[in-house]
């Protein structure tokens, strides 16, 4: 991908750079990030999304916010980095990269306790950029490890965006078919556009495009019928938090697509980095499910498309049982049939990090 | 319903009158017809739509396309006849009540070949009307048929618009709500909004609130979640053309929803009027499925939201087989767990005329 989805430019007197991904696909524009406000603000209403890069914007983010610090002592130092942390775990409560994010960024400045303040905040630079580095290398690997599931011209039908957008540059779910792509593979591509935001139509279908991989784009309530069709091969999407067990939160329609792929005999996989789980949570039951303004469904087009005052339900997840999971795809390796003990085995404890 | 969706107004020099469905729910505004391109136009572009409101459409264009004739014999007439019927045939395929109130016309008038031109004339006005009040009348009887399955604190989800809109005033799934709210039954409902063109938001979500029936609008994609989360007791949906066997299509989702309801244990309802049925085609393989312009779904409201020159696919329609269908409500009864057999024994041979 040639776009830097989400970047930090220049030194600690610089700034956070990101796509405001609400432009696309009529414009392309970039928003600078000099303060925290804004980078909230930035992730709340969706201008960065996607798992992974959630948990870049809020390293950023962290560093936009202790930068000025004018602590005397670590003690001080660490309660003004909770504050900022707290502030920025408050834009988007399902998507759990954010808080891996920031309990890294605090696990390295505690790490680093004994330094002077302003190194410390150097070194939480560094580190935020190790971050972006590291989510480039971990898609990739994605990419090489689902692409051997992927036959010449297979058929993939994807739900939302898990693409460069959604990370530093490379994808998740799109990586698979970039990978696939790339090794000359002959796929097609079926793109939900993905109600309310439509993530699928102006983003996943925009990706693909650019990297000259044939797409179609489907409104999300036809999925059942290209599956019924014979049309589909496998579904390929992302994640926004993987319980213990391997249920997978991830943006709403993801359970509805499950349910069909199963119903039609068509594989269904998640790929995530192991950022993306959360070993605290032992099932899918204990994901939070974030609820979003209903206006975002009935005026989602810029023009009012239901009655004043109609009662909505907006949430922006779902959750998908594992036994709907044909496997999860990591920078790891691929865990099939995925439950407790083989994402325990194939995660180790090393994923969450503080 | 207070509002007529479509009638005649005045004698034979008069017009048909119709809501222009594609302004609400933020605008009231009638279409009056004159001509029949302004009714093809109109059922093309779903200023009307709702299967039996198109069969209306389509007898009263007839009225519109042979009132001025001035054939000197039966057999020219009819020849005016036919082409007009070829041409408002040509507006929507899939819905079966067009061809339908067609054939119906064109039956009544070879019945009254003998009068004078000008005396059939009146006798198709009437013959229109006619099928003005027996919609009216279906409408009703299927609502009372299917109020008797709904008990006291139901949730119904229902998908797309067959309500008031889609006939002369009562509705096909939404009768069986309306019937059952007058009944004194606290009913509440879930919509789905109906991608591409959102006439659960616009229309059927309008006609709820109206009625003062509790109404939750949400994304065709939450419709798993919310089944999942044991919100939904049955669904009800209305149909377009269904087959011998009970196959049913219906707007474009709806097979994805029984596939979803039937997962999770809830019942999946059709309401259809008997003229919906179309005993010709053995079962749901053999119906036309109408496919629409891409630009419904890459600029639905006016604004593009996917990339320009993004490959598309848009069926209008999909098929639910029977073995997804808990009943079928009719004007006659409910066909219950619907097979060839009962859908012959309910519906007899009344049903094609012609």
């Amino acid at each position: 991908m040639p776009l830097a989805t989400i970047e930090w430019v220049g030194g600690l007197d610089g700034h956070a750079r990101l796509i405001d991904q609400t432009l696309l696909p009529t414009e392309l524009k970039y928003i600078d990030c000099e303060d925290v406000p804004t980078m909230w603000n930035s992730i709340k209403r969706l201008a960065v999304r996607g798992a992974p890069a959630i948990g870049i914007a809020a390293a950023l983010g962290t560093v936009l916010g202790i930068r000025g610090s004018e602590a005397s002592d670590f003690n001080e130092f660490e309660e003004e980095l909770r504050h900022v942390a707290n502030y920025l775990g408050s834009s988007r409560p399902t998507a759990v990269n954010l808080f891996w994010a920031l309990d890294r960024m605090h696990a390295v400045a505690r790490h680093n306790a004994n330094l002077p303040i302003d190194r410390i905040k150097e070194v939480l630079l560094e580190e935020a950029k190790a971050i972006i580095e590291m989510d480039k290398t971990v898609c990739r690997q994605i990419g090489r490890h689902g692409a051997e599931l992927i036959a010449d011209g297979t058929t993939i039908l994807t739900h939302c965006n898990a693409g460069g957008l959604a990370t530093a540059d490379y994808g998740t779910a799109l990586a698979v078919m970039f990978a696939a792509h790339e090794q000359g593979k002959r796929i097609s591509v079926y793109a939900d556009e993905t109600r309310p935001l439509l993530q699928g139509a102006r983003l996943t279908a925009w990706e693909l495009m650019h990297a000259g991989i044939d797409v179609t784009l489907i409104c999300d309530n036809m999925a059942g019928l290209v599956m019924k069709q014979g049309k589909i091969d496998c579904v390929i999407v992302g994640a926004d938090r993987i319980a213990a067990n391997g249920d997978t939160a991830n943006k709403i329609g993801t359970y509805s697509v499950a349910v069909l792929a199963k119903q039609h005999g068509v594989s269904f996989y998640v790929a995530a980095p192991a950022s993306t789980f959360d070993l605290s949570l032992p099932s899918g039951h204990f994901i939070p499910i974030e609820e979003r303004e209903g206006n975002e469904i009935t005026c989602g087009f810029g023009k009012r498309t239901a009655p004043e005052g109609v009662k909505t339900y907006c949430p922006a997840f779902d959750v998908t049982p594992a036994e709907y999971i044909t496997g999860i795809i990591t920078e790891r390796g691929i865990i099939e049939r995925p439950d407790a003990d083989k994402v325990r085995k194939t995660l180790g404890a090393q994923s969450q990090p503080g």
